[in-house]
């Protein structure tokens, strides 16, 4: 795979999120985003549904984080997006939650599903040719011109620090059940804003406590650039090959790489049919709709041995919005 | 529909839950049920996902309240049952958790998906025909023959008791949402045991809250029973006819009905369409498996206009055991 260009490794100085960040965030995010439950899985393990925030994923968390500490002037100006899945999705309600104007730049060829969640939420819809970088631009023009705030869909520290609140709720949570031992926490990886979040808000609370991405090994972009020590890109077409399009990122974001390197204990892969085979155990046995993003982590539960890693583990899913014509295909395989 | 003998009537002296029988429920229950989420369904509406509950129902509650505190004597000597569905697997889940044997009689013809449930926690199952009486008589006689104790599956203050816990908690985290008029709470009706519980519960804490029941409008025995002031029987083909296969029992059971011509403020009736386009709804937008059952409330509360009745309103979501199958094929619809 190709090593990028030095100009987008994340700089020697990045600031990085700090847990009293992610603290504030949990306050601002309080009533908006849900305290999502542990549901037990197994004896000292418990999966975190995040597939049951609004809007269907943990994206909110960010996104609100993100707009709700805009100044009134930012405000009035409204946000512009170029994400055209979940993160679009979130950054519509929380704009519609804030009395904001939101566009989101979406490719042309973009799940109908999609364009009408966002639209559902009154978000303003640009379309545009299906290539990555063209969007990104007319997304940053679009701030440029109209002087909008631009939320990217990871790296951006509000993000970062919003998507991080998972993490203080799981030690939180665990805490209550009367779990002291230091958690295994396993976390889906595309660009890698969630995992950025949790490692620093559990390793902050619970230094022995390993974090754990998991990858799907069709695009593992982010466990090799850990291995080598810096950001790696894997081809659109590579990644392209798994079925879980959330973390179809082509490598690691600059912001939230960055926190991984000193956070991040490792990244387990899975294959498309465990994905697919946690699909349909979280439809049967929790009573789950999970979308193959949001199931990595299940995956890789559920190919370990008990004794490996230590319990407990808390396994984020981390959303829910699957096709409702692939949803059922899942289920027949 | 025909009226039932009167010796099966509540006696006009039926002891009734109390809110402390209740309280004390949910000190048993606690770190073996889940308190499940507030779900935001619009504003001023929310979705309680008791689907998500260990054996995906919230059977767990009474069931393990009613184990919980038998004597180590009664322990010792084990639980019997005959119900082939929800109930069941709740009972075998709490004895295997105190350490009990569990014996389920179920019909020759339970789904398989019931059975093995089960049997993965250890519960024994004797087999007798398809008929419910015979099944009764046979947990009766075993009951008595060997000393074991029975909990039936609503018949039981205990069991109503755990069941109540789910509105212990709808109170509870409705106040931590700030929302403090009194609320409407829609639930499933069956045997009435949950609403039994539910109502008391809720008007103990909310004298001024509605508690309304849901069943489809093919098995409406509660309804017809509640608006003659005594128990009608519906027959076992005319309430076979529902999907909501959780819900047809032939008439409520003698001492949740005693509870519910105090607490219920009325019943409400749903159409088979209306159900499984909340079971759509429930996958496509909550992200949760719903059986028809559990899904009867969401159905309602999908029929309703903004106006009536007042919010805030909770829809108790009961259950998510619905044979794979049969949820594709709903799904599909």
């Amino acid at each position: 795979m190709n090593g990028l260009d030095s100009p987008t490794q994340p700089a020697a100085g990045q600031q990085l999120v700090t847990l009293d960040d992610i603290r504030a965030a949990a306050d601002r995010v309080r009533g908006v985003a849900l305290c999502t439950p542990l549901l037990p899985l197994a004896d000292g393990a418990w999966l975190k549904p995040e597939s049951l925030q609004p809007t269907g994923s943990f994206k909110i968390r960010g996104a609100y984080n993100a707009l709700a500490q805009l100044t009134p002037e930012k405000r009035a100006r409204g946000v512009v997006t170029h994400s055209s899945g979940n993160h679009a999705q979130a950054i519509a309600r929380s704009a519609r939650l804030l009395g904001m104007r939101a566009v989101v730049v979406m490719p042309n060829n973009a799940p109908a599903i999609k364009v009408a969640g966002v639209r559902a939420d009154g978000a303003e819809i640009v379309f545009v040719g299906p290539d990555n970088e063209e969007r990104v631009r007319r997304a940053h023009e679009m701030a440029d011109s109209e002087g909008m705030e631009l939320v990217s869909s990871a790296n951006d520290l509000r993000v970062i620090a919003g998507q991080g609140t998972v993490g203080l709720e799981i030690v939180e949570q665990l805490a209550e059940l009367g779990e002291t031992r230091p958690p295994t926490v396993l976390v889906p990886v595309g660009l890698g804003g969630l995992a950025a979040g949790i490692s620093t808000a559990v390793k902050a609370l619970s230094p022995a406590a390993r974090v754990l991405g998991v990858e799907p090994a069709l695009a593992a972009d982010t466990q090799e650039s850990l291995a080598r020590g810096r950001r790696i890109a894997w081809s659109g077409e590579l990644v392209g090959r798994t079925m879980a399009d959330g973390l179809r990122g082509e490598a690691p974001a600059p912001i939230p790489f960055a926190h991984l390197l000193r956070t991040l204990d490792g990244v387990l892969t899975v294959e498309e049919a465990q994905i697919a085979a946690a699909v349909r155990r979280a439809a049967g046995e929790l009573k789950l709709v999970l979308e193959p993003s949001g199931a990595v982590t299940l995956a890789a539960f559920d190919g370990m041995t008990v004794e490996d890693p230590p319990r407990p583990i808390v396994v984020v899913a981390s959303g829910g919005n699957v096709d409702p014509q692939r949803f059922i295909e899942l289920l027949h395989d």
